[in-house]
């Protein structure tokens, strides 16, 4: 509190003065977030949704996310929002503007985690949302553009409240069972949204000015090279497929190595074969094999058949292909000299979200004025911008994680990364109006 | 029963004439077991112990195992032997001999079978054992040894009948759960032996004369070269190491490739590796990698860490060492390039065992007087007959298995090759006594 206190009864008093309001607009930039105000909502909200082992557990749709949006919807009214949960379950906060005939400017993220999930990941966008919204009230400063927080249900789950929202989901979505054990028609009913009446919570491409995120990295990026903040330039498309290799199980001590058709070596020469292929293209696309399973799978048995896995993300969706048409031509070959076979199966698959290139421009412009490092980078990780995007100009901003590491209770972002999260995006929001 | 017959008829008359010992020794090789009978007694074998789909489950001290010993002493009786079980639970059946002063010369193998497995696996040699009784009966025929069946208990739990008969294990093994659900002690008393004073079935050295079994060879040696005999130089030694790969789980999509600690990547190279030292050497070494998990073994989580496998087997223990140690520094190079640490705990060992010089000669001559093919070549599948090589000179004969199919219902042997085995098996006991 110490710390913002002074900057802000400045600006109430530049404001009392009556000066114009071009002064008022340079003036913005010396309004500040309450860096103190951020880091006690983040312990506050990290109350809600424990296991029994003391760890995080607010999986969308159970009592801890229930009570987590209840403590969320309390701070926005505190901020003079108006506050609803739309049909699909998403909380929704509104801010009048100037003039009624602009569209709104939304921003958000979302606050559900996963299981033995961390503090951060999307609770950061979600709290720093709400500072905006809190400073610009203490500030009694009046956009022309209405503005609007979004907080998504059940990102985790597969950026579920965007989609909808989106339009991008069907009623026949809402017979999945979701991590919390409730099919999504259930949950969404059990946060107080209306599955019944899906359609309500679409939203219609035009319908907003902008959105805006802010995120942690989820990725060692910024931390490892010191950088401030990282503007999206998109968020990457992930195709995944299962990756079945049969082969011939055989008696481990009577089969000779020459007479062998053993799947897990075949899946050894496969595995490899995948990273090369992603390795040996320039670009920042990844390529994992993450799971495998082998039949029968004991000392004394050569490997009969294995599952496994291929997941490849990039921005360029021809470019997954290209690379994915690669790997199955090597597959091909480590079939033939191996005798056995490979086959691969598409599971899920998501197209590539660029932001938008004018929000990319005013997020750097924030961060300069801000004094703040920056770098433009892809997110390899999904986000509910990325299914806004197919309805609303998007701009993305990362603040650094703490050595990388997320979906975990050693989640962590400093509280003067936050800040300056919270105050580009604050900037942002501003520049925006005022286009 | 027509093929042998007239022959069982002209040996009779033979011997009724009173011809001189060295002429009815030479007449010996015109013994011919009964193809018709071993058959039969493969099938009705079969018949006890199934599960409920009608596979074969005549795990060891399940109910189909002592149904299916049951009716093994009661072929015994019918063949004049005298039966007992020993305090391992291993079946004996004697048949007494000219010279008492002469050891036994015992042969058997085993009953049991592992779950879903196949009818020929220990039977043949179990079946061709009565047989050879059944001959020598038929024919009047006494020899100068005692000789003795012996059908150890539990061979394919871990061949424990036979150890304890060769004083290799102590009390402290009966609390073992076996695959039956009960303890060795448990299983040994449910199959009528004496688990309170194991040390009355062990057999010091020197006790027998000799020791012979007869096996389906449970690989594709013979069958794929048309050779009709196996003539078994020795059982390999099995080494067993649990390999642990530990890197580091981390997000598919936020970590770029060069800072990922990729647990599964780096036991890809180890598989690959495992293969080219086994197969870089000459001999008939065998190295397999059959079982592999990974954690937490996701889509889109980078492998943390990998729980895999080497088994390595050959004859000749110092070269199972020597791969090891070639395999260990492998690894210690793909840990150090791909930072991980790889370690390798051993966790099962057992020592080659050669079978008697003589012995294989004598069976080289009973399949060149029977004018059958033969090979000489060790087995990598475990025996009985390792355990007792450690206390008798032993020798193994192994006949075809179609395909090299074995523990599987699909595991098959024809009649005449189980005839060819059954009967060296017969010539060399005959041989053997003469020596």
């Amino acid at each position: 509190m110490l710390r913002s206190n002074p900057i802000r009864m400045v600006v109430i008093f530049v404001l009392a003065m009556g000066f114009n309001r071009s002064l008022a607009q340079n003036k913005t930039i010396s309004l500040q977030v309450n860096q103190d105000r951020l880091e006690r909502r983040i312990h506050e909200l990290a109350q809600f949704g424990r296991d029994s082992t003391g760890h995080g557990y607010r999986v969308a749709y159970t009592p801890g996310d229930i009570a987590g949006r209840a403590w969320y919807m309390k701070q926005m009214r505190q901020a003079g929002l108006e506050v609803s949960i739309d049909a699909a379950g998403n909380l929704i906060g509104m801010r009048k503007g100037k003039n009624p005939n602009l569209k709104p400017i939304a921003f958000g993220s979302h606050i559900d985690m996963v299981p033995d999930g961390g503090n951060y990941d999307g609770c950061v966008g979600s709290i720093s949302a709400l500072e905006v919204m809190d400073v610009l009230k203490e500030n009694q400063i009046l956009t022309d553009h209405p503005l609007e927080i979004l907080i998504f249900s059940n990102e985790e789950g597969g950026t579920y409240g965007s989609s909808f929202m989106a339009g991008h989901l069907s009623e026949e979505d809402l017979k999945t069972v979701s991590q919390s054990g409730l099919t999504l028609y259930d949950g969404i009913k059990a946060i107080g949204g209306d599955p019944d009446h899906l359609r309500d919570a679409v939203r219609q491409k035009g319908d907003l000015a902008a959105f805006l995120e802010l995120h942690i990295e989820q990725g060692a990026f910024l931390d490892q090279d010191h950088i401030q903040i990282g503007v999206v330039s998109g968020i990457v498309g992930i195709v995944d497929w299962e990756v079945t290799i049969e082969g011939m199980a055989n008696h481990a001590g009577t089969t000779p190595m020459n007479l062998r058709h053993d799947a897990l070596l075949a899946a050894a020469k496969y595995i490899q074969a995948v990273n090369e292929v992603i390795t040996s293209h320039e670009g920042r696309q990844v390529g994992t094999v993450g799971k495998l399973s082998v039949q029968p799978g004991a000392y004394n048995v050569i490997p009969g058949k294995v599952i496994t896995s291929l997941e490849i993300r990039d921005l360029d969706a021809d470019k997954i292909m290209m690379l994915f048409h690669e790997i199955e031509g090597r597959a091909a070959e480590i079939a033939k000299t191996s005798g056995v076979t490979i086959s691969f199966n598409k599971i899920i698959g998501t197209t590539p979200a660029l932001t938008n290139k004018s929000i990319q421009d005013l997020i750097i412009q924030s961060a300069e004025k801000l004094d703040l490092s920056y770098q433009v980078m892809p997110s390899g990780a999904g986000h509910d911008s990325q299914e806004m995007a197919t309805i609303a100009p998007v701009g993305m901003i990362f603040v650094p994680s703490v050595k990388g590491i997320s979906h975990s209770p050693d989640e962590y972002t400093k509280p003067e990364d936050m800040a300056n999260g919270a105050n580009v995006l604050l900037q942002t929001i501003l520049a925006l109006d005022k286009e």
